[in-house]
């Protein structure tokens, strides 16, 4: 993946159509992102689950454009497209094909059901192990054309029905997305909600070493075809780091809630250590189209093992109502409670609510994720400095909404030319072009005040270093140019590799 | 029972508490009802379902008075209490404490779980034949403060915890029930959703012969105290009939669809086939705090069996859809339709808006009703001639709710005012003491006109007969009085036993 940063949005929200998104790419972004992450774009984009219940995920929703477009886009800047992996929409006519036919359908193969996971039947300690990302079981009973009943598989919603990946079917459907995309130059692919495709009797059928297996197998199609793999799997980090060793990228899912944490406390300590062992082949973020995860700061539950997590049960609730407080309880509206804050999946809210609205505490976050071994995932919302929006929340009842605002395109006009965002595209322009991000990266140790941090990358003989103070909520940028070198406290003074060079 | 009309009602929805309600019964009301089917009082009212899903079965709502208020309204009337036979609210505090303790509860008896009634195992052929009122599965799984998981029995919703009836816990729970029934003047007891009571694993376990047997015991334990029994069962009439012969009293769920069939189409066939076999122990509704039926009329699907229903597919079509246009769509708002009408379980409607609005066709319905063998049972919005409640369906999104409007003071007095109140008042004061209703009833055989319906009572040496035109919908009531017949064709001439006897 190129070493840039990397836009992650729905085009319809962000620009209309994908015409739209790259003519904002190639305009006013024009040296922020070297890649962009186009969430589903998919026929629908509107399903159940926002795009991630394709019907047809070899076909571009019209409303967005074509496949030349996507293209046209791929000339330009490195496109990364989700492979929905574990799951396709129930109106999508393979499984309409399944109701009309059971058995017979040509189609039978690809999904799961209740007796292909357990065949001998399944109990309450069987069940008691699932590990789910659902309150309730992942089962949804149907009727046939016929009458009979069957019971399908249904990881997230009823909606959603899950795919035998492994069946010659699966891999069938599976693979025919990947040569699409390939013929269409996308350069990297997410498999979105990889961690609960394989069903192993007996195990939580999370991230087991069958759900490896199977991702190793999936990377290796996906190299075969020419692009990268990056696997978004929530849970504990160190489930993260076996991930990272069989594919090209993960995510850094504990960077948006570690951030917090430090700023909150306004100590490093957490965040220290989290840059000491977290994968380096990892995509950084602060905020994606999901919430603000959890789980990926607490303990492992997953086989009640219960390893330690990188924050502990009270620095945990401190994060959570810290999010609520700062977000004068807009997020809480957003946000699903199952039994305890430790028990929280995600946390639904813009970056910068969860900062009360100081931009430049955000500046400071977003510097942080910038200077992280890694590449640095920007999503529309926090490009724009977006905040939380309580009418869309309102009106569609779905908690993740609250960040994933519709712009129109005076809108981003109006934002792009807002001072926080100017500033944020300056940091972007500099980690892009700064040859010193090619080099290596060093963390110093820890000084007298654990509110400090500082960490710096060499290479090419130029250096571009970060010190950071958590508690004042101050940066200082330290870089060399032409053989000088410069500090600057705000990211405005950056220099512009658009008129500099 | 007493050969008398009987209110159904919410307390707070109706009359705010329970003196209010027995001010009405009374007051305004006196001579109209000689019983009344005090909707859920326990505590609370206002849970998941209406107060069909109590938290201590045992203790009124205070908000809606006390055990002694229930004993006085129970002076002056029958008074029939609901048994919550099948469930209890998850947050009960015996479920509460199973949550806490697991095994160790004192109550870990008293819930069914997934193992207890498939110790070996489900698999989907087993699912597959259980008959289930709601679309998905009847699962629900909880995590127990040891964070062991167990898979709850939740045959409504997971609110709603199926309790092990048959197990000695359960016993004792439903029977101190009864004692508390019993102790404050209960006439009768409405056994609520029994026939999802028992589960017999490779069965439907939807009345069944275990569940025959089940309710032939619980109405003897509730007869031995001096109760009467009601069962609720929905479903196919020869189910029906089969519970008749068990119990003191069953519903007639088919007449309100198969009243609105008649009006509708302008013939009385299939009306009078079911006044032929109709179990004649029967409390005749048109209205409830539920849906009108439509599985009451139609095939069997329990088993897979398909015994034919009342009305075949596509009058069942015709019906459905008749109501939907009549109530001008706002049906269609609250009703969920599953695959097709043929499978729909009930549409949620006050019965005056499935007539259009039309007093006449109402008051029809109402004396078809008051005639037929079996106890009127009134459900209080259809005795105050109420609408479909669009603003409080909005409000709650639950579709019932159409057809659950909460009254005040001045609204209810308004409405007792109206010509079409008056009138159904009217005639069941009549019904209630014209001496002829305890006397033998018979249907006179079709004539040329299968519009025309003629029904009449003998008794006492007096008449009391009813002839309806569904086309032309007028209706002629003819009765004996003091040796002379008289004969009214509006129900505001009939005479009033309170000023005239």
């Amino acid at each position: 993946m190129l070493n840039q940063a990397q836009l992650i949005a729905y085009t319809d929200r962000l620009a209309g159509d994908l015409q739209g998104l790259g003519a904002l790419l190639t305009g006013p972004l024009e040296g922020a992102f070297g890649g962009v992450h186009i969430l589903p774009f998919f026929d629908p984009i509107d399903g159940a689950d926002a795009g991630f219940d394709p019907i047809d995920h070899r076909t571009v929703d019209q409303r967005l454009g074509t496949w030349d477009d996507v293209r046209a886009i791929a000339t330009t800047h490195a496109v990364m497209a989700d492979l929905i992996v574990n799951h396709i929409s129930a109106r999508s006519p393979q499984f309409q094909d399944f109701l009309a036919k059971g058995a017979a359908s040509a189609h039978a193969e690809l999904f799961l059901t209740l007796d292909r996971v357990f065949p001998d039947g399944v109990t309450e300690t069987l069940l008691g192990k699932l590990y789910r990302p659902r309150p309730w079981l992942p089962l949804t009973p149907v009727q046939l054309a016929d009458r009979t009943r069957r019971v399908m598989w249904t990881t997230f919603t009823s909606e959603q029905i899950d795919i035998d990946v492994r069946s010659a079917a699966g891999t069938a459907y599976l693979d025919a997305i990947l040569d699409r995309f390939a013929e269409h130059g996308i350069a990297a692919v997410r498999l979105d909600a990889v961690g609960y495709a394989i069903k192993t009797p007996g195990t939580s059928s999370f991230m087991t070493e069958e759900t490896l297996d199977f991702i190793g197998d999936l990377t290796a199609r996906a190299r075969s075809r020419g692009m990268e793999v990056l696997v978004e799997v929530h849970g504990h980090w160190q489930r993260q780091q076996a991930i990272a060793e069989r594919v090209d990228l993960v995510y850094d899912f504990a960077l948006p809630p570690l951030v917090l944490h430090s700023l909150y406390a306004g100590t490093a300590r957490r965040l220290r250590r989290w840059c000491e062992i977290r994968p380096r082949n990892a995509v950084t973020v602060l905020d994606t189209h999901d919430g603000i995860g959890v789980v990926d700061v607490g303990p492992d539950t997953v086989d009640g093992v219960g390893r330690p997590g990188l924050l502990d049960a009270e620095e945990i609730d401190h994060l959570v109502e810290g999010i609520h407080e700062h977000s004068r309880g807009t997020s809480r509206l957003a946000t699903g409670v199952v039994a305890s804050n430790v028990d929280l999946y995600q946390v639904n809210c813009t970056y910068l609510d969860a900062l009360g609205g100081d931009e430049d505490a955000y500046l400071l976050a977003r510097t942080l994720q910038v200077f992280l071994p890694g590449i640095p995932q920007i999503y529309y919302v926090g490009l724009l400095a977006g905040r939380n929006d309580v009418d869309l929340l309102h009106a569609t009842g779905v908690g993740r909404d609250i960040n994933r605002h519709d712009y129109d395109e005076e809108e981003v006009a109006r934002d792009l030319e807002r001072p926080v965002v100017r500033r944020l595209l300056a940091l972007l322009r500099f980690r892009n072009h700064h040859p010193a991000f090619d080099g290596a990266w060093a963390l110093e140790p820890a000084g007298d005040d654990d509110a400090v941090l500082t960490m710096r990358w060499s290479g090419h003989g130029e250096v571009a270093a970060l010190t950071v103070d958590l508690r004042r909520r101050t940066i200082a940028v330290t870089f060399t140019r032409d053989g000088r070198e410069h500090t600057v406290d705000d990211l405005a003074d950056l220099p512009d590799p658009r008129t500099d060079r």
